[in-house]
């Protein structure tokens, strides 16, 4: 059974359903000036593709344990989703920031510096990440999981969040503005800033089902192919997107002189590039029933925004 | 028996000695970029205030607990000592920024900033967070916690970190400079910005010991008074001290218009206020065998830098 379009919008609703309450919850007690600016950052209308990776993820591992589908879904593997969420939002707060990539526009509005100040997004930013630790924990428990599967939750996240991660991968990125750059290098810095937080959102919902080794690799493997794919995907769109259809400014990379595929060995090598990493993705997933994880890599490869 | 400065040096040593191992073994493989910025951001000397509280309310929960102090130190209880110093730095490098108090000199050294540049002090500050959590987690496995326990230490750590708690306190800090602030309103800035993180260093070592509910409540009500008091103090000396007794520039909080004791009472009252907080402090630890934690009371409030 494929799973169609309506059910991953109604993932997708049930995921910002999770947000907002966790949101409520977590900041209730903290000053205003950061519970707001936290709420526009995380709030902003947005694809959701690493928390819907992560039910999707928890779905083809239940499956494949031979759980059935319909008796896994509750609001605890929404909200391990939202802890990921939460990292994510993180990144692209600091991400826009004018000492970073100087965005004004971020999906369809105002980024959050823009509308708070540049240090009520520094510190949006820094309190998101102990707020996804929490996040993932209180989820670790909804789901009845023992303490070191829930332990391990934690370290999957933080291990992809931080210098080894996603915030090295940011740092090497900005670094490596205004110089020349070859493949090697350019999709070694898109796995910190990209790739090993949707892998590790993969392998986050494959061990919050019980999946055994053989399982949370192949979805770590799946999920940091997927992960250079929506990178080169990005990088597409931000030479052939329009601002209408982007929520942002098309030409930054250009205009930052941004290493990228398209930049490297131009748009069509760069979708071949893509194309390829996706297979590479969904050929991971084969032995698996993951007809979520498939229309995701789907999704990712056709996105146009 | 009264434990000697000697001691303290010693503990001291030995909780640089972990935080440099710590911080070997948990950056290899991130890039030079991001580790050479955490390393100077870590390794700046300091007093280590807060990994001191961590063992020292460690060895008086174990002490309350019957068991003698000299089988209990190793180096499991520095490392989760140094989880706690990781956040205390974290916090220095966003504090310094050139948008947030944009302070040249830290510690007697150039800020991560002027030494880095500014994006490589963000993401050293974000990076310091996951890591931070992975170090506490890895010093619960050493102390063969149970992983109730370990989480609770995981949950602590955050709590104190985020939105409700230091960073919380640091943005409400900077939008309170330039306007007219009253006592309440400054004890509550001072109790997330610095208080909730000493605090969390007393509950930690507390919990790591395995304390009962009430020890660990004593240390979490000596941690706050402390915690206010060690902010009564730093503000005090931003007047009275030298740039070379402090090891950056005194005078900052006036010209920042930041609201203080010493502002708002005057010297002699803000000085009183910080002895009848570490009384308070002393009061809380009186039924415990805590020489440790009265020598840093008392370290606190007579300290010149």
């Amino acid at each position: 059974m494929r799973r169609t379009d309506v059910d991953l919008d109604q993932t997708r609703s049930a995921i910002e359903r999770v947000l907002l309450a966790t949101l409520a919850e977590t900041l209730r007690g903290a000053p205003d000036c950061i519970s707001e600016s936290i709420r526009y950052a995380v709030l902003a209308p947005g694809k959701r593709v690493r928390p819907l990776l992560v039910v999707a993820a928890y779905e083809a591992s239940n499956g494949a344990a031979g759980r059935t589908e319909g008796t896994t879904r509750n609001d605890a593997i929404y909200r391990l989703a939202c802890g990921v969420e939460l990292v994510h939002a993180y990144s692209l707060v600091h991400d826009d920031l004018p000492c970073m990539d100087d965005d004004d526009l971020r999906r369809g509005r105002s980024t959050v510096h823009m509308e708070f100040g540049v240090r009520a997004a520094i510190f949006a930013g820094a309190a998101l990440m102990p707020l996804a630790v929490e996040v993932v924990g209180d989820a670790a428990t909804e789901l009845g999981l023992t303490d070191p599967a829930a332990a391990r939750l934690v370290r999957i996240l933080t291990a992809a969040s931080g210098g080894n991660g996603m915030v090295g991968g940011q740092l090497l990125d900005l670094r490596a503005e205004g110089r020349r750059v070859d493949l090697g290098e350019l999709e070694a810095i898109h796995e910190g800033k990209t790739a090993k937080l949707i892998e590790a959102s993969c392998m986050m919902g494959a061990a919050a089902a019980g999946g055994d080794e053989e399982t949370i690799s192949r979805l770590s493997r799946y999920g940091r192919a997927l992960g250079l794919a929506f990178q080169v995907v990005d990088d597409i769109l931000d030479v052939t997107g329009t601002p209408q259809s982007m929520g942002k400014a098309g030409g930054r990379d250009a205009e930052l002189g941004k290493a990228t595929h398209p930049m490297l060995v131009g748009l069509d090598r760069a979708r071949e590039r893509a194309r390829v990493l996706v297979d590479r993705a969904l050929a991971e997933i084969e032995p698996l029933p993951a007809d979520g994880l498939e229309q995701l890599a789907h999704i990712v490869r056709d996105r146009q925004r």
